[in-house]
């Protein structure tokens, strides 16, 4: 879980899914801690749309996460996919807390109240590929 | 679908569906064709990671592909969001002629026999965010 590629990643991908059986598909940002990824709603504008995760993450809590790296060289490719369980975390200490984590990785959400909820995934499997 | 922060990335995600109904994710590299989006297995190696993409597909069709761009500068942040109806072509001549887009879109597939079977992607919802 600590590989530093995945630590130091600045961006993923979370696919849960819709009500439909369709997968839904977002970038986010995170933070790790143990075996657990936290990420958040970062904008009000946007909440409408992140909502649609974190609902789909209540109903149905088995979720994916990719982190990869692109490379025009192609011996140089990689990626880290993650499988696990969400938790939505509306209000309580672990929430303050991951939210703490992700102000401390990313400098651009010191600016902003963080207010939504927080998706917690317990990671279960971890699958790595590299060219 | 000619929106040419699409037709001009390098890659993508895929999502399909696994056995156990839970979100399997891959990044993909593509080309496009009128609402179309095609890709492919380009490594014997990869071949039996590939593949799961591949089985997942035949057997449930409703995939969703994202593209985004990530950036330290938050208002610079984007995100395309496709659902589509994939075919898995095994052979056949729209086989042959989404290799060629490949290779054309690809240096790095025009040195490599391109033998597996292509995965298109008919394009039926696009979804379209930015910061």
């Amino acid at each position: 879980m600590h590989d530093p590629k995945l630590t130091t990643a600045r961006v993923a991908r979370l696919a849960t899914t819709d009500p439909d059986g369709r997968p839904h598909l977002v970038p986010i940002v995170f933070a790790l801690e143990g075996d657990t990824l936290y990420s958040t709603v970062d904008r009000k504008p946007k909440r409408l749309t992140k909502l649609r995760r974190i609902e789909n993450a209540r109903v149905r809590p088995d979720v994916t996460i990719l982190v990869d790296h692109y490379d025009e060289d192609w011996s140089r490719l990689w990626w880290i996919r993650l499988r696990g369980r969400a938790r939505v975390l509306d209000d309580g200490e672990e929430r303050k807390h991951a939210l703490a984590l992700l102000q401390r990785k990313y400098l651009q959400y010191r600016d902003e109240p963080l207010d939504g909820p927080v998706l917690a995934v317990d990671i279960t499997e971890v699958r790595e590929w590299a060219a």
